[in-house]
């Protein structure tokens, strides 16, 4: 049997229209020969109406009942999108995350999928029939409905096919695949037809918002072939490609970098006159972290007299105050000098270029150095370079580089 | 334990303001010493809302899917209202029919309920939780979806109250009680403090429209008390009393006429000179029923020549036409002379009276008479009369049938 997991996302179900249009492409993907397993999302706007009139009752943050209402919505659009396929002579069943079941932690809103039941499903496929899966829930061992969380319906859809040992997994949303840039940042953006699991993870937690990286890891997790592609053109996953993440080996081209992204969700933070000891860096992060503020780049200048030293910091822009809050309230740094910037913004290049070709790094600085860029802070992955500059120098810094490294 | 079953419709759940003010009233319950069951409706509009999406799809009735979608509206405010009394500090969780559960036949968009655990719902019970479940649904042995159909959440409600033998179960609504007749058309209307299973539910069959009669028969099954209350009224149903049915011995007072009430919905069609043989009244209906339309009243002339007779039947009217069609695809009628008339209305007494007070029918056709108001048609059950007259006399029979038998 071969098996297609395809996933709908959101706007991709927006109406019955559009459910509708989500419809055919499964049945084109069961004319094109495979056992297809539907995963869908809440049509766009049910998840926030739903969230909104659970506020009216205060903090609803890992509530079992607020999970419960939120699981509501993709009930409707799974029961929907099987109406749609019956209309279309396709065989298929709604299937509710406890139907299946597709077990979950029971840390509500952000619930883990720790296990998925493959027996029901084959047997579905087995008869011919799509099974249409509620994404973004599971169901506790006590029997209690939870959500997962940010990226929770893609994450749903990458686990069923690793389980099912899909053929690839297909998430259908509202871009047709993923980009060396932003292209309303560099019109010379370019598609991409591949990338790597371990790029994909650095590009979307630099802020490409296609895929979450917890999908993504998933997906490398199980070595399940991931594709993004849009809902909104003709054509199906099978026919007309978007762009599919997968190991390095089974990469068709290799990018030098596969990805630039410019993140303006940044701030920097700055501390005067530090105490140069050990331990210092896990003495300002501490407090930080425990406030539940991400710190991401972290600079300690040289220090001139041996004593102190001047640190940088950078946090997502929303958790600033929260962060010199949290310093505030450690003895050791009462009377220290913040100083804070907002205009910073953190340009980064992913592929796996980085690791393997050394000279990635210095053509960068150079590039920057050469339009008159200042670097304030640089870090490193395996396949990622991200250096923190002036948010006003952002676009052209990021139209440079992809000349540079991917072309005009 | 003392348990007590509150049922809110879909108008006293409309929005989250409603739903805490629902909250509300189960708060005070619990203040006076009963352990609360809440059930619930789908807050008013969302059931239509998502049959119209449904139908987008073509005819979905008797579709698993069907009810799979309309099923997440009961679990919406199910999780609402779990968090409206969190808010309140009264512990609760909401209960979805599977996870009880609450069994039912597949016959889905009409399921019967064929068996409630009663256990995790008094474990809940015994943590000083309210359960809130979801009415209008049940959950097949195969672990699918139903939905009840009409009636559904009140029959619910009362399968709860009877399975776990609470004190009542209190349907909260739009009106604060049953009356003896329609307000709007007799102004002396008075609210009945209580009222027979049997009566409420030849009323219910007559069309005012509390309470479903399938949810009054299965309190009557039972011995379920059940109180109809307005839930936009201050008060709980134990401080201010509605109107309770119950069974006849346990009732405070005894009218001898319970309620009057009036059917615009109807028609007649008169078949003329039928043969008159024995197997006609059966040869007339059967083809009306096989095309699912019920005939209320049937009356068969006195035969002038001993060869022919003159039938009259009544059918809702909406579905004459569809009576008219059956009779005429039956080769023996084809060329019968079938009137029809759409300007008539159905008005009837209820209570005890009509069995225990040979005088009720003939003061009923003497007042009549008296008001020169002219009877098509008489049906009589054990506690009921009902009269076929002119639609236009109706408002008139009805206030002087008010007058004669319940007050002015």
């Amino acid at each position: 049997m071969k098996i297609l997991v395809v996933k709908f996302g959101g706007t991709s179900v927006a109406d019955p229209e559009r459910i509708g249009n989500a419809a055919k492409k499964i049945a084109r993907e069961i004319e094109n020969g495979f056992h297809v397993v539907a995963v869908v999302s809440a049509m766009a706007g049910v998840t926030n109406q739903l969230t909104d009139y659970c506020k009216a009752f205060g903090d609803t943050t890992k509530n079992r009942d607020f999970d419960a209402v939120l699981a509501s919505g993709e009930q409707v659009t799974a029961g929907l999108m099987a109406l749609a396929l019956q209309q279309m002579g396709v065989k298929a069943r709604s299937c509710q995350s406890w139907q299946i079941p597709i077990r979950s932690s029971a840390d509500y809103s952000d619930a883990r999928i720790t296990n998925v039941e493959a027996e029901k499903l084959l047997s579905i496929l087995q008869s011919d029939t799509v099974p249409v899966v509620t994404g973004f829930q599971g169901v506790t061992p006590e029997g209690d409905l939870t959500t997962l969380g940010r990226g929770g319906s893609d994450t749903s859809a990458v686990a069923l096919a690793a389980v099912l040992n899909a053929v690839r997994c297909d998430i259908y949303t509202d871009v047709d695949g993923v980009y060396t840039c932003d292209p309303r940042l560099v019109k010379q953006a370019q598609k991409l037809k591949t990338v790597s699991y371990e790029e994909m993870l650095e590009m979307a937690a630099l802020g490409a918002k296609v895929l979450h990286p917890r999908s993504v890891a998933l997906g490398m997790k199980f070595g399940v072939p991931i594709q993004v592609l849009s809902s909104f053109e003709a054509g199906v996953g099978s026919d007309v490609p978007g762009t599919v993440i997968t190991t390095e080996d089974s990469m068709i081209e290799e990018h030098i970098i596969s990805g630039i992204t410019l993140s303006r969700n940044e701030a920097k933070l700055t501390l005067a006159q530090v105490p140069d000891k050990p331990g210092i860096a896990a003495a300002v992060c501490q407090p930080i972290a425990d406030a539940g503020v991400q710190v991401d780049m972290i600079v300690q200048s040289a220090s001139a007299d041996g004593k102190t030293t001047d640190m940088t910091l950078s946090v997502p822009r929303g958790d600033l105050k929260r962060a010199v809050e949290a310093l505030r309230k450690v003895k050791d740094f009462e009377k220290l000098e913040i100083k804070t910037a907002e205009d910073i913004a953190k340009l980064s290049l992913a592929g796996i270029g980085v690791r393997n070709n050394p000279k990635v790094p210095a053509t960068m600085f150079k590039t920057l150095s050469e339009i008159g860029v200042n670097i304030h802070a640089i870090s490193t992955s395996e396949v990622r370079i991200s250096v923190l500059i002036d948010e006003a120098s952002g676009e052209k810094a990021a139209q440079a580089l992809h000349k540079v490294f991917i072309g005009e």
